[in-house]
C-alpha cells in the first residue's frame, strides 16, 4: 500500500472557530419554548444553570465563532485528531468503496465528549464559577467534565445512575483520577435523591433523575454551574472541529465524500462530523448522502415525532422542538448507552425535518458483528456507541461492492470502547439479543409529550 | 504557548529499519548457553519454539534491519507515535525543565508491544506457521500478539495466568476480540497443566507456568511456534523503531535529551526507546544521562546479580547471562504487571555492567503519586508500569526547579492505564503499600541460579 493510513495534521493548521450552521440554514430553528407560559425562552430562563456566554452561543446567529486560546491550547493534547482510510477494512469487506473514519478516541476520556467540556469549563470559568455539576450513565460524559475541570481548576461534581455506577466502577476512578467528586444516583445529597432512596434504598437511578440532582445542586449555589453534554445548540457548536478538521484533512488527499454516516443519540457527535460538511452541500460544493444512524431500540428519527417536548423525565427545562419518543420514554437497557435518549438535538432534527439529513436504524446485534469485523482489520475496539456508524458504513459498502460504485464513505469513530469490554463479551457469547421496541410503548410514552399552540 | 505540544511524523517519515545496538557496543554481549552443555547455544537449540528469521535477528551482527513492507503497514495504524511536549505537567511542577514524553498508548493493544508482535507474527506466517502460542499476565503481550495474528490470519492461543484470567477479565475480552484463543493457566488443555491443577483445583498460576504450557504446546506441532513479548535481542530489535521516531522527533523542534528515563521490567520498552540514544551517545553526538527505572519490589538492576540464569522458573530456557533477583523469585504482587520478572534482558543487563546506562528503583506510592499529577495535567492516565518512568521524570524536574538548569527530559510513556483503572482506585482510597524486598528473600532465590565456568 502506498496510500496513506492515516492523514494528519499539525496542530498549527488545527482550526480555530466553531462553526454555527444556524447562519446557513434556508429556515431558523425553532425557538426553545419556556414551560410555563409557552413563550419563546430569552436567555434569563437558564441563567441559573449556564453561564451567559453559553447561553450567548446557544442562541448565536454567527456562521462562526473563535476558539479561545486556552482552550486551543487543551484541545492541543489530542488536537487535531487523525483520519484514517480503512485499507484493511476495505479489504476485509472486497469493496470498491474508499471508507474513512474520523477517531475520536485519542482524547483524555477516550471519546469527542472533551471537544466541550473544554470549552464549557473555561467559560464557566472567566465568570468566576469554581464547581460544575453533571450526570453521566454509563460514564463518558461525566469523565470528559472532570479532565476539563482539572485542567482550569475547577471542582467537578458527578451524579451517575446508580446502576451504572455499581456494573462500571471504572469510569468512577476515572473520573475520580481527574479529581471529580461522583455520587450515585439518586444520591444523599439533594432532596429529590433522598426522597426517592426513602422509597427504594437499592433504586437503580435514571439520566432523568440524575440531571433533577446536579441540577437542583447547581441552582443552590452562585458559584455553582451545571454542563450538559450533548443536545443543545451551543454543544453541537464547540463539536464542529471535527468536521472542520476532517474536511481539510480530505482535501490533502484531494476527496469528496459521497456518503456520509454518523450515530445520533443526543446529536453532538453527529452535527459535530455533519454540520460543516452540510454548509458545503448548501454551498454546491460537494453533494454528500448525510445520514443519521440510530439503534432499533431508540429510534428517535424514524420512529419518534417532530414536537415540543422537555429535554429531562422531570420536566425541568424548557421545550424543546425536536424529534422525541416522548420524555418519559425510558429505553431498553442496550449497550450503546450514549445513544439512549429519548429526545433528539433541537439542530440534527430540524435539518432531518427540512430533509437535508436521512435517517435509518440498525439493530444493535449487527453493530457488534460489523465492530468485530473492524476491529480485527483495523484494530481499534469501537465503543458501542459508532460501532452503529461503523455498521451504516459497513452497509454502504457491501452495496458497493453489489454495484461497482467506487462511492467515498466518510464516518465517525467517536470513541474507543476500552471500558466496555463487557457488552462485547455478551455478543461473543451469543447472549446479546436485538430489543424490538413496539410502536404501542412509544406510543404511550407520548401521551405525555405537551400538545403547544 | 506557542511551542507544540505534539510533535508529529507523518507516516512517510517512519523509520523504515531497526537498529541493532550489538553492532555498536564497545564489547560483545556475552553468548546464550545451552542449559545441559553450558557451551554457547546454537540457532538449532531454538529452531523448535522460534522461526529461523527471528533466530538469525536474535543472533545478528548487523547495525540496521529493514523493516517488511508489510509490517510497515499495520505499524502505520498507529505510527509514528507522538511525542509529547509536557507543557501542562512542567507548569504544575513550576520546572525549568523540558519535559518530553513518547507515547506508544496509541496503538491498538495499548502499549508498545505490538511493536514487535506484528514483525513476530509476520516472519512466522513467512515460514508457513498457522499459529503462535504465548503467555501473559494482566494481559497487555497476549492482546498485542492476538491482535497481530489478527492482522495475518493466524491462529493465537495464549495462556494466561489464572489470578489475572478471573481477576481482568477485560484483557481476556480484549484477546477474543482479536479471535485469541484463551486459557487460564495451569489448564487442562497441556499436561504440565493438569498435573498442577490435579494438585490445586483452584491454582492461581504464575508467568513460569504459563510459558511452560504455551511453549510446551508450540513444540507438540510443526506448523505452530511459541512468541516471547520482551528480553530477547530480537524483541528489543523491533521496539528500537521508538526511540529512532523520538530521535527524529526533537531533531524537528532543536532538542537533545540531557536525561533520559525508561521504566525497565523485561528490558523491551527501555531498550527501544534508549538504544538508538544511546548509539548517538557512543558516536559523541549528544550526552544524556541514561536511566532504568524498576520497582523496589522488583529491583533486577539495582539489587539483582549480573550471573547466567534461566529465562523462566521450570528452567526450559537456554541459559541467559543478566542481571536476575534468581529464576526461582516471585517478585510481590504490585500494579505494575508488566515489570514483574526476575531477570532483565540481556542487552540492557550488558549495557548497565558496561556502564554505559544507570539504575534506580521507586516505589510503587511514588509512581502513582506522579501518574495523578501527570493525569491531571496532562490528561492520559498512564499505565502502571510506565508510571515508574513518569516518577523518575518529576523526581529529575523537581531537581531542576531546586537547582534552576534547564534540562531537556525525555521519557517514554509505553501505554495507557485504561484496564489498570483498579489499580488507581486502590491508591487513591490509600490502600496502597509499598512492598518492601529483603535481602533475605534475594540470597534465597540467587542459592538456586546455577554456578557457570
Amino acid at each position: 500500500m502506498t496510500e496513506l493510513t492515516k492523514i494528519l495534521l499539525d496542530e498549527t493548521e488545527m482550526p480555530t472557530q466553531w462553526y454555527n450552521i444556524v447562519a446557513d440554514l434556508p429556515e431558523p430553528p425553532p425557538p426553545p419554548l419556556h414551560p410555563g407560559t409557552h413563550e419563546p425562552a430569552t436567555g434569563a430562563d437558564f441563567s441559573a444553570i449556564f453561564p451567559e456566554a453559553l447561553i450567548a452561543q446557544e442562541m448565536s446567529q454567527e456562521r462562526y465563532i473563535d476558539i479561545p486560546g486556552e482552550v486551543l491550547d487543551v484541545y492541543r493534547l489530542w488536537r487535531p485528531s487523525p483520519l484514517f482510510r480503512a485499507h484493511r477494512l476495505e479489504k476485509l469487506l472486497d469493496t470498491p468503496a474508499k471508507i474513512y473514519y474520523k477517531y475520536e478516541g485519542v482524547s483524555p476520556a477516550g471519546s469527542h465528549k472533551p471537544n466541550t467540556a473544554v470549552p464549557q469549563v473555561w467559560y464557566n470559568a472567566q465568570e468566576g464559577i469554581t464547581k460544575l455539576t453533571t450526570e453521566t450513565g454509563a460514564g463518558q460524559w461525566g469523565s470528559s467534565l472532570a479532565f476539563a475541570c482539572a485542567q482550569f481548576g475547577l471542582e467537578s461534581e458527578i451524579w451517575q445512575v446508580a446502576a451504572s455506577y455499581r456494573a462500571k466502577p471504572h469510569r468512577r476512578t476515572m473520573m475520580e483520577i481527574w479529581g471529580g467528586k461522583v455520587h450515585p444516583s439518586p444520591s444523599e445529597v439533594t432532596e429529590f435523591g433522598r426522597s426517592l432512596l426513602a422509597q427504594d434504598p437499592d433504586h437503580p437511578g435514571s439520566l432523568g433523575i440524575a440531571i433533577s440532582e446536579a441540577v437542583s445542586e447547581a441552582i443552590e449555589d452562585p458559584k455553582t454551574r451545571y454542563a450538559l453534554g450533548s443536545v443543545l445548540n451551543h454543544v453541537l457548536l464547540h463539536q464542529t472541529i471535527i468536521g472542520e478538521e476532517a474536511l481539510l484533512q480530505l482535501a490533502k488527499v484531494g476527496d469528496v465524500p459521497d456518503v456520509l454516516v454518523g450515530c445520533t443519540g443526543g446529536g453532538s457527535n453527529f452535527g459535530g462530523l455533519a454540520f460543516p460538511f452540510l454548509r458545503e452541500k448548501l454551498k454546491g460544493n460537494m453533494n454528500p448522502v448525510i445520514r443519521c444512524v440510530e439503534p432499533t431500540a431508540c429510534p428517535t428519527l424514524t420512529k419518534g415525532q417532530y414536537r415540543y417536548d422537555f429535554g429531562d423525565t422531570a420536566g425541568l427545562t424548557p421545550l424543546m422542538k425536536m424529534h422525541t419518543l416522548g420524555a418519559s420514554f425510558i429505553p431498553e437497557p442496550i449497550h450503546a448507552g450514549g445513544l439512549r435518549y429519548h429526545g433528539m438535538a433541537p439542530l440534527v432534527s430540524h435539518v432531518y425535518n427540512l430533509g437535508l439529513v436521512e435517517a435509518i436504524a440498525i439493530p444493535q446485534t449487527e453493530c457488534f458483528a460489523g465492530a468485530l469485523q473492524f476491529a480485527r482489520s483495523e484494530g481499534i475496539v469501537p465503543a458501542p456507541e459508532p460501532t452503529h456508524a461503523i455498521a451504516a458504513a459497513i452497509r454502504e459498502a457491501l452495496l458497493c461492492k453489489e454495484t461497482g460504485e467506487e462511492k467515498t464513505i466518510l464516518t465517525a469513530l467517536c470513541g474507543h470502547g476500552h471500558l466496555d469490554l463487557a457488552s462485547y463479551d455478551k455478543y461473543m457469547s451469543g447472549e446479546m439479543v436485538d430489543l424490538d421496541l413496539s410502536d404501542d410503548v412509544i406510543a404511550a410514552a407520548m401521551k405525555g409529550v405537551p400538545v403547544i399552540g
